[in-house]
């Protein structure tokens, strides 16, 4: 039975707690990492051992928070604390182990699957890192750099810049406190939301390419796959931010990425601008926000397309 | 012989003025809307008759603030008010017999070319609108949806919403101060940022595959000829947004943007990361920002490429 906690509560339960082990989801964005990170950053003010753990592979551009000199060594973990993730298949197999002592999850997901013993969840905030950064408040641990550049990689990923509609006057707020601790605000922006690597833009206009738009405009569907990552030499990591683009299309109310993994999986990433995408991915055992949401599954390609469309036709 | 006026003193002017002319520069971005329909409404507020005219028609996307019901008719001009323009030269053909009689000009430019007879200028603000903002409170008009939502407009569209270097705390603060007044932030964000039209994105794609790349890869040259418009059936309103580009390139630090015009002239924007864009331009008789800048210019393309470049290499 998962209790739920405010951000007072939270913080008291985390100031009581001694080697916190820090758990951040799989294929990791911004938010869930700077969420993580920053939290290690205020223990570790507060004279805690504390350690930040990821299944996948962190990806370069968020190498600005991944130093592994800021975190504790190995030990046994007397305090498991989640952040950003919703349910604990998004652990990862090195770490779902841990869902089950999992004493505290922050997150902001209204799907959150209350895995945890206590939860702290506030739907209405746009990206994790705002809760987190209350919880630092209210332990009394004041922003530095390292925890402002965290927090603000959060706040900004997680509404697409501050563009999505999930932002929030307290996002702008957070941000202008961010601003004002010293971070290298344009730096960050430029790394976080606009280089992008010749192969990327490549990826990009191969993608493009193959739109597809069915339902009278209302939904576009836009495919990578493995042979387009190779034949633009992209990674995974490069494909980050592109899910939105079929959603920006004039007239689509709902745009669909997938992605074909090395595995034989689809990632299927869903945008709406009228339709609960969280609600819609449920469906297919995903889960997420009302606007962006996403799921998992295997099959023919064309079966999958087939099967999303027919459920966003049936929730329009 | 151009004064130099702070805040409290431009709003003096504007209230001892009857029947104010705002002027809005040609070509009209979201900054010189914004900042000129939120004056007039300001201005209105307090009992005076007010209009606010651009050379160009303004583009449909910008059509939530062009409403003519909220304008007084034809009048006399007793006050000219510039808003947002560097020089007498961007007022256009039917405008710039009022370069001589602008009383007040209210600009961000570090370029302003000092030809009206008072100046606010403060080229640290991100955008026209933030001065415009502090105008308006120094007024006492408070903010009603309407001024929220045109300040709103300035304050995202010159910092590529909240993401370019010249973004700063204050920036911030002043967006949640207008999301907190009821603007619809969602839907006003994806008009200005998100939606493109299926031609824009063939446009893109067009423009892309035309990309080309030199100083060993530091500048990159993206080409919009009037040939790719009509095929993709794209106006110059389709454009806007399209300058950036370049620049996002990994290892790029200046990014250069060829627009052909109707009558044979090309439209020059130069994105930097580095070198000073601003000074690069005026070379070449243009003007702007430090790290965004433009002019416009005739002749043979490749020349005018080749003229660009040298000009870049030379301020590496």
């Amino acid at each position: 039975m998962t209790e739920d906690v405010g951000v007072r509560a939270a913080a008291e339960l985390l100031r009581g707690a001694q080697d916190i082990l820090i758990l951040m989801h799989k294929n990791p964005d911004g938010d869930t990492l700077g969420s993580g990170f920053a939290m290690r950053a205020a223990l570790r003010a507060l004279g805690k051992r504390a350690r930040a753990a990821c299944d996948s592979v962190i990806p370069a551009k968020y190498a600005y928070m991944s130093d592994a000199a800021k975190e504790d060594g190995d030990f046994a973990p007397g305090f498991v604390l989640a952040v950003d993730i919703a349910s604990p298949r998004l652990l990862g197999d090195s770490l779902e182990g841990y869902a089950a002592q999992t004493q505290l999850c922050i997150d902001h997901h209204g799907t959150n699957e209350r895995y945890a013993q206590r939860l702290l969840c506030d739907s209405n905030s746009a990206s994790c890192c705002e809760i987190i950064a209350q919880v630092i408040d209210a332990l009394g641990v004041p922003f530095d750099k390292y925890i402002a550049e965290a927090l603000y990689t959060g706040a900004s990923t997680d509404t697409g810049c501050f563009k999505y509609s999930n932002t929030t006057a307290d996002t702008h707020r957070l941000a202008a406190r961010l601003i004002d601790c010293g971070i290298d605000l344009g730096e960050l922006n430029f790394t976080l939301f606009e280089e992008k690597s010749r192969g990327r833009i490549a990826l990009e206009q191969s993608a493009l390419a193959g739109l597809e738009i069915t339902s009278g405009g209302r939904i576009a569907i836009m495919t990578v796959t493995q042979d387009m990552l190779a034949k633009t030499g992209c990674t995974s990591a490069d494909i980050e931010g592109i899910t939105p683009i079929p959603r920006t299309i004039e007239g689509v109310e709902a745009g669909v990425t997938l992605r074909e993994t090395k595995d034989g999986l689809y990632k299927v990433s869903l945008r709406t601008r009228t339709v609960d995408a969280a609600a819609i991915c449920a469906r297919f055992g995903g889960g997420g926000h009302i606007r962006a949401a996403g799921f998992e599954c295997s099959g023919n390609m064309f079966d999958v397309k087939c099967a999303v469309v027919a459920a966003i036709e049936a929730a329009f």
